[in-house]
């Protein structure tokens, strides 16, 4: 049996409010959710500023890496909002007024004559396909494998809705949940054991505190059902033998 | 008047289950608050997956490129916790026992015996310094510019406070807020306008959705107290002149 390769992405978040502590982050944990749903894996993630420079490298890498590219960020109408040219410049290709766009904007705006600032958010990468805004009508775009999408989340969340039948997808990951007591280093080495017999499998272990008291999560992580079932079955019979309650265990 | 070349930092943020969705971080957004009120600029964040040649090929980059680097995650007992290995082949240096890590896991786990799991959390690249856990006991570690600490939050938050008298700080900046009700297109020109009169100050433009009404939120930066009050006075007086509330400003 030859492994298939899985389809692979990573995220850019664009925004010095990020890096600066202004505001939390949430696009990277909502996109990595509904990615994992359609089979996508997360590979990585990059946290930049509104950096000309940095956005141009960072989406080159990422784009001849992975088969998906996604940012979010800096598509607005205003100074520090640089990606599109930067996507632009990444691709070698001129920004310019992109006619649909235009349209679009005129008709969010309800007026003819956008304004100077109205008018940056038409100009795109030539050639770039258009992705659909539902909340404000400035669209984001999509260059090759690169998926440009605007940094509030409610837009963002809309953006994406709008791209998800362009995406290849696979099988999801299925995801089997335990919880105990005992603490990681009980069951470490079985464990590590366990993760050797089942290569297949992604186990993760996560520390916990909750009222002052240890708990671990494992979370075993693939496509294939039956074998998810088997090894989480041994993981209990490991826990309890160890001493350890079993919290939790979904599914089953 | 020559510029001094500001303090910068990167973080890593290392974990499956931050690329998968199971987590939302919280580290970062809680590093950049801290760093940012030290006065350290962190320019970058990574978020890479327990492998351990991203976190080799990512601690290598980002150690060269700035002048600290923080990692969160991968230094519990279990097999996906490889971050101390990975430190010590980016530094090119073995992984060994460290006598002090280990007296503390003795101390914290109340025996002189510890098992293989235990001790691996002891096993930190050669001449590695410590840093204090006042939580669970084992110790995250420090390598020239790079501070390797737990991923749980509130360890992470512990081995930050007591690393903060190790790095050096600078002016912190300052951040000055104002609220309209105004869309960013009808003051984007002028507001860019302002930026490059003021070069010295980072100005913000952050568009969000309140009960289903515009607001924009406009952040500038700057460790220039009396620019910030002269650029404030002026955006204030710009909004008005456009007709749009300020529904907040501060300080003032």
């Amino acid at each position: 049996m030859t492994k298939k390769k899985p389809i692979t992405a990573a995220v850019i978040i664009i925004g010095n409010e990020i890096l600066s502590g202004r505001t939390q982050d949430t696009n990277l944990n909502y996109l990595a959710k509904k990615l994992d749903a359609l089979g996508i894996i997360v590979s990585e993630a990059l946290v930049i500023s509104d950096d000309k420079t940095g956005i141009i490298d960072g989406v080159n890498r990422l784009r001849a890496e992975y088969d998906y590219v996604f940012t979010t960020g800096g598509i607005g109408p205003t100074h520090d909002d640089i990606t599109s040219a930067a996507v632009a410049e990444a691709f070698g290709v001129n920004l310019e007024e992109n006619t649909d766009a235009a349209e679009l904007l005129k008709a969010s705006y309800q007026r003819q004559d956008l304004n100077k600032a109205q008018m940056k958010m038409a100009c795109l990468p030539k050639n770039a396909r258009l992705i659909d805004n539902r909340l404000t009508g400035a669209p984001g775009f999509q260059m090759e494998n690169v998926f440009v999408m605007a940094g509030v989340p409610d837009i963002m969340r809309t953006m994406f809705s709008s791209i998800i039948d362009r995406l290849q997808n696979d099988k999801p990951m299925i995801t089997v949940n335990i919880e105990t007591d005992i603490g990681e280093s009980v069951f470490a080495n079985e464990l590590a054991e366990l993760q050797q017999q089942y290569t297949d499998i992604n186990i993760g272990s996560y520390p916990s505190f909750r009222d002052n008291n240890i708990r671990v999560n494992l979370t075993l992580r693939s496509t294939d059902e039956q074998r998810l079932q088997k090894l989480q079955k041994k993981l209990i019979e490991l826990i309890t033998r160890l001493g350890g309650a079993i919290l939790q265990s979904h599914p089953g």
